[in-house]
């Protein structure tokens, strides 16, 4: 890619170049008027207007319907996808969640489009270890042709950021205020790669097994203890259990910090209530997590409700036997009671009983992959959230996300109040969030907004 | 309103009585087959389809545009506008707010339709007393001729709802955990009508001025000390001072508590990180607190940052001298330093420096109150977002809001995008949030949303 033979250049349909200079980072094939040369999916292109103006630098892909993605806006920066492109890039993507206090737990330290790294998805991952010695996992997704081209340089100024890193951490007054702690170095970091993504195959790239591309001190990603903000008490940390190596995604659900940040705060509120109108030893609270995944919401929610001195019991329900697993284990440690219900969700809850808990979290994986999955993936949210509101007890706190970009706040709105009229449940909707602060977005670009989560009372 | 004469019964045209089976709580006049009989605006009325079935009953109006407003959906609740009726409605609405643990602060009691009572407006203001003892303003907003009709049955209701609090509190045993305190009785009641909004000139109501209707305890509403969670631990409370006879709205903004507890949070989360990389004696946070109002943003922002060792200076603008001096009471109780600008904001802020503030508040009023409102109201929001973004330090935070319902989530992020371009600072966004959950939604009713507030950090 970094070859001296000349730059393609693109060249837009009069009046097209509108959206992208208004910010959005995509051109469409049928945006473009021009686009001599050979290029290859991923293959590096210069875009310039209908008169011939230069307008951005990225990568092109020559079958798709996305046929362009910016990586830089600057006609002086003439490499964007060399390392040190790159590393500008990441630097400024760590600066902001640094600046935003998410530096020192686990975070999305790239987020493709809104961190200038078009297809580009790296998690950061720190490590709860035995002696406290600081260790790190990142997670690297490439979902496009474009992102995997930039795989070498990329690496590199990976290593080159994580070593300033450390250097500067070194460098720190002893004693500095702060929960940051020293930073792990390239020896105490490991580099796991997730190119089993389906969204690979639109670009004509394989899904790839996940690979374990550098772990110099033995960290084992697939045994990882990560470090999460504790949502009852963001000052504080937790450490949970998960499969950086073959989990789903990067893993881990770090999107969904917020949100359970904001549940966590909902259902304090509601404890310290409930706890005065029913005295001191009221029976457990009965949390039902669906897709429980590794038990990220019932994890953090037992430790909210214990920590209020409440006791909770915690039914967990997934296809999957390994997640379930280590989301009994983060559940334990948080100190709530324990019921595994191994199922496919939307055939086999009949024999949970009716209106009975506390609290239900509908947290699914995406049911709408692509426009044609539009209707059937709508029809599942809606027997999703039926099924999840006849299980809550009358006023109940019901969780439920989507994070299928296809389906916009407004139809995900329309998904619950059909699941309401047909479970015949009135809801009050009392709190929505979305995806987590490290998962910016563009006012430019809102294909980058994908999750959302509702909050809602039950009559 | 509860004579002995025969209820009108209006009848819908085939097909319209879909939206209101689904839980939507409003028909509009072309919807309407028949309206026998002599209806005044806000008259009792039953509604059937157009086969005659029962649909709902609640009030009509012959010459708005809404023209019926649903209170019950129940055949057998025949008289849901009498006292008991109404009772009913508050108690709902107060279970719920008590299960939140919204109960023991400042919570909006009722809201309007979400809450089964159309066009009504309830804020309940918890005080802070010198001893300590019970006290709350209630402050009643009629925006319908609906509701207005309501007022004798409604205040007889209201009144039998706080006795019956208020015994049940005397009977809780002593010491009961939790933090709810005793309830004000009616004799610790004060109980304003705010009935001096706009809105109700839809309907053919006149704008009242403020008026005092019940204060023996002489709590005097004007010199309000209200309790509200703190942002930035809820667990505890703290007191503002507010108007809440001639204050806007009801006195305060209620909407925003779960918006300034967002935020506080982020906040707290940036201050942890910036302290470490900064040292210990920093110079203060700036915060710019634009359309300042008494003073919620910068007085719970100015106790995070003290509480988090980092000294605060608030810029205050408002065009009301006596919001701002009640502002300045409130953000100097908080432990923030202090300055004022009185002025006309979308005017008068070239005084300010450029991109120098490390927080900036935009929380205006609806500048939309109306479709035909809709271009010069969206331009404004252009107009003072672009000017925010040009006071923002590079790596500040800005907080914007709109309360105007008729511009949606996705129009508003629109106005967002051209801001920043106008302003040439890119934003990436990191946060959103709506109206406070004791403002809960119907999915049913979208028309209920109308908060929208947006966290961006600029480039």
């Amino acid at each position: 890619m970094l070859s001296a033979a000349p730059m393609p250049i693109w060249t837009l349909k009069p009046r097209a170049e509108r959206r992208l200079r208004g910010g959005h980072p995509w051109v469409f094939n049928n945006e473009l008027a021009h686009r001599p040369g050979q290029v290859a999916p991923g293959d590096p292109v210069e875009l310039h207007d209908a008169a011939g103006r230069f307008l951005a630098r990225g990568y092109g892909h020559p079958h798709t319907l996305i046929a362009f993605r910016a990586l830089s806006r600057e006609a002086a920066e003439e490499h964007p996808w060399c390392s040190a492109g790159l590393l500008l890039r990441l630097q400024r993507a760590a600066a902001l969640r640094e600046r935003l206090g998410l530096g020192a737990a686990s975070h999305r330290l790239v987020f493709g489009e809104a961190d200038e790294l078009p297809g580009v998805v790296l998690d950061r991952y720190r490590l709860h270890t035995a002696d406290g010695a600081p260790a790190q996992v990142l997670v690297l997704q490439e979902h496009t042709a474009g992102a995997e081209r930039l795989h070498a340089a990329l690496l590199e100024a990976l290593q080159t950021l994580v070593e300033h890193e450390a250097q500067r951490s070194a460098q720190r007054p002893m004693g500095a205020a702060g929960d940051a702690g020293a930073a792990a170095g390239w020896a105490r970091t490991a580099l796991v790669l997730r190119n089993d993504v389906s969204m690979r195959e639109l670009e004509g790239l394989a899904k790839l097994p996940p690979a374990l591309l550098h772990d110099p001190a033995g960290l084992d990603p697939a045994r990882a203890r990560i470090v999460l903000r504790a949502a009852g008490d963001p000052a504080r940390t937790i450490a949970l259990e998960a499969d950086l190596l073959a989990g789903q995604k990067t893993g881990f659900y770090l999107d969904q910090a917020a949100n359970v940040r904001m549940v966590a705060q909902l259902l304090a509120g509601s404890l310290r209530a409930g706890i005065q109108a029913a005295g001191p030893d009221p029976a457990p609270l009965r949390v039902l997590d669906l897709f429980a995944y590794v038990g990220q919401w019932g994890a953090q929610l037992s430790r909210v409700a214990t920590a209020a001195g409440r006791a909770v019991a915690v039914t967990a329900v997934d296809s999957s036997a390994q997640a379930l697993a280590l989301a009994e284990a983060n559940v334990r440690a948080a100190g709530g009671g324990w019921e595994t219900l191994r199922a496919d969700i939307l055939r086999g809850l009949d024999a949970l009983p009716a209106r009975s808990y506390d609290v239900v979290v509908a947290d699914p994986p995406a049911f709408i992959k692509g426009r044609k999955a539009l209707p059937t993936g709508r029809a599942a949210y809606v027997k999703l959230n039926a099924m999840a509101l006849g299980l809550l007890r009358p006023g109940g706190l019901l969780v439920t996300c989507s994070c299928s970009q296809l389906l916009d706040e407004d139809a995900f709105r329309d998904v619950l109040h059909h699941a309401a009229l047909r479970a015949g449940v009135p809801v009050r909707w009392i709190a929505r969030g979305g995806q987590a602060p490290d998962h910016p977005l563009l006012a430019a670009f809102p294909e980058g907004h994908y999750l959302k989560c509702w909050v809602g009372v039950a009559d």
